[in-house]
């Protein structure tokens, strides 16, 4: 397996095989994630550069970073902007990769990480690029399945927006790989796009559609909440009416499987009631924790052999 | 004593006992905070919330943490207002306990940290909570007073908003414990709530109270200056009046005891004229100094053995 | 020599002897700046306080730091104006020497860093102070010609705004120093002021002025690039002419020496065409990355057995 240098911009670059390598040494490195000591990044340095702010996102690649005994440079927000005044991505880039060993790219335009990877000359990891890719997140909601449940066989819900929510399809294609069930649920505006939707039947999985979550929530082992946005809707009540259906209550749970997980990219608003959290289904705060040791196993193949 | 993984909320949780064994670390770590090498916290992660800026603050956590070679990840103003948009604190900090080993918080609302110390698994350390607590602040007083003074048989002037002042309330209250005579001195508009005076007599303090400081002067060990805000007064012209006379002027020194020492939490704006930053009594950047060993003995103490 | 605990502001505090001595240590250093592992500066901290935005000075003097294992407290602006609320430079200076071992200051008023210095008992680094200096600028420059050139017989032209430009002044005084020929390319209205000239004689440079590149191009062993600012034009339609015969593009590099460099301060507009990038000229990325090096060099010598 050939990470060293390598760019990670998108889940599709990715092979089934190299996803269960990187999981497998994210389970390795879990013991640093929670404090062991470790020196395996000593003497690196990652740039995270932010032109869209993403607090959670940083911060758990500054952990993840700092765990193995490595350091960080950090552009955020305020300065970003003044940087981009009248100054291209391309010349931040290029000045950048004079100062770290990687940089973690967080830009609002679609394709921004896949054009930053061929001018830097140190990797680039996209950190989310518009409606583009984050596979990050991806890879650690494939670690949060694989460790608080099972990646084979998998019955899946994703429920929300499924139009355009860039964390759900890049998710569904990810599973898709493992041949997963995955339940497509969301009010009938925000339906996946048909070409994603033959793209994961095609890869091997087994898509079903419902505009309903009762009619699959007893059968699945993992229930994947997303936010609905009120910007989607035209009119603002049906907005009401749409987001009242898709809350996931205490009540709703009566009738799942007793192993069933809820996952949620975060930040989480009222797509799930305050109850939900201190039930034993509940994993996104978890699911929050396992994305240090997957951005450190991403970090660690990255940087581990490359000088 | 027992102080791994214990939240600091509030100095009325800490007995006199555990607050002469925190000064005593912390005169045994001064070394370090001067820039002796130091690994007691490698590897340890301090997370920063600021919900409020504190500069001051906020950098004397961080000097603390890397002066023992631990590491911070901060989350500052602009951020964590967009961090709060759609997102509880208690969420927020469910996330960051996954990426830090303890919690500075800052934030406006009176009782954030202890509600926050109700949620997180992480230590909480309050860094002020509106009108509420800042225990590490009155530490590093009493360290300032032990080390440029004493703290048996002290007399100490408490100078200016004594009504709102959270720092001299929890100032008065810890210097209580030690039998100290409290000399309040503020306009009558800005005397300190009477449940609180009674308090601190009943702890054992010997409780006077002026609106002029040159009554008690000559008779103190240390004077404790803070800041009048101009808000607190619905007539520019009173806050003028007042202002004036509670500014200290070299001239107001002419009668001190020769070792009478000067304090102030900082920033102060006009309420001490400049000279006096020359004058053998200023000790108001040392104390600012102080907060840095202080906070090493804290953090030491939460973290140390913690894993 | 003696660097240690010494400021650093104002190229004309160096010899040309302390010069030499600091571009061998850079060079010495620089495989540290590329990633190779180094404790020389373990254990401490360097404070980074910014009255104005310059993520470019800010990362390098960052990464410089942490290369050699040191830390780093930043101050960055939306803080530094809270901090700047009621309090004085000096007495934000007077608290942040207690939390570091030397301080990189940007301000936008000119003389600032004198009088930090002046105050400070840790070592002060003149990061720009408006009109004023910024030394460690001029020295990367410097490096910059050294390693990609030579710094003996060298012919450079300034090209670009002389009269305002801090840069260039600066970078023309070192020149001076190295019996350099300084060819002054600049419109009527931004010539370099007569007394910075006659200077430049004095000290040993010989000096040509000329309002057309063309003139000089084909002699020079580097061109120099700064930008012309819209503000400084009265009327925009004259900015946009000159600028226009400002600018350089790769038509203009046809006649010149094969081993000509071109360097800029960045962050550049459009004073250079991108194409400009992709040829053999282009050195100002990497005088961007020569920071790091010269400014490692700097700060192990003010820092390095400061304790």
């Amino acid at each position: 397996m050939k990470f060293v240098r390598r760019d990670i911009i998108s889940m599709k670059d990715f092979s089934r095989e190299e996803i269960d390598y990187i999981l497998k040494k994210a389970e390795a490195l879990e013991p640093f994630a929670r404090g062991k000591r470790s020196n395996l990044l000593a003497g690196k340095i990652l740039a995270t550069l932010f032109y869209e702010p993403s607090t959670r996102t940083r911060l758990s690649f500054e952990t993840a970073m700092k765990r193995l005994s490595g350091d960080v440079i950090g552009i955020v927000i305020p300065e970003a902007s003044s940087v981009a005044k009248g100054e291209t991505l391309a010349d931040t880039l290029r000045v950048i990769e004079g100062y770290a060993d990687a940089i973690v790219l967080r830009h609002s335009r679609e394709g921004a990480a896949r054009m930053a990877a061929e001018i830097s000359d140190i990797p680039i990891i996209n950190a989310g690029d518009g409606a583009g890719h984050h596979p990050t997140q991806t890879l650690l909601d494939l670690y949060t399945i694989r460790r608080e449940g099972h990646l084979e066989n998998l019955s899946i819900a994703l429920i929300g927006d499924l139009k355009y929510g860039r964390t759900v399809h890049s998710l569904a294609y990810a599973l898709s790989l493992y041949g997963a069930e995955i339940n497509l649920v969301s009010p009938e505006q925000l339906r996946i796009p048909p070409d994603i939707k033959n793209d994961l039947k095609k890869r091997g999985a087994n898509v079903v559609e419902t505009t309903k979550l009762s009619d699959v929530i007893s059968d699945i082992d993992v229930l994947y909440v997303t936010r609905i946005q009120k910007e989607r809707f035209p009119d603002p009540s049906e907005y009401q009416k749409v987001t009242g259906t898709y809350r996931i209550s205490t009540e709703m749970l009566q009738d799942v499987k007793d192993d069933m997980i809820i996952m949620h990219p975060l930040p989480k608003a009222d797509e799930i009631d305050k109850d939900v959290d201190y039930t034993k289904h509940a994993r996104y705060f978890k699911q929050a924790f396992y994305g240090v040791p997957v951005r450190m196993a991403v970090l660690y193949h990255i940087l581990g052999d490359a000088r």
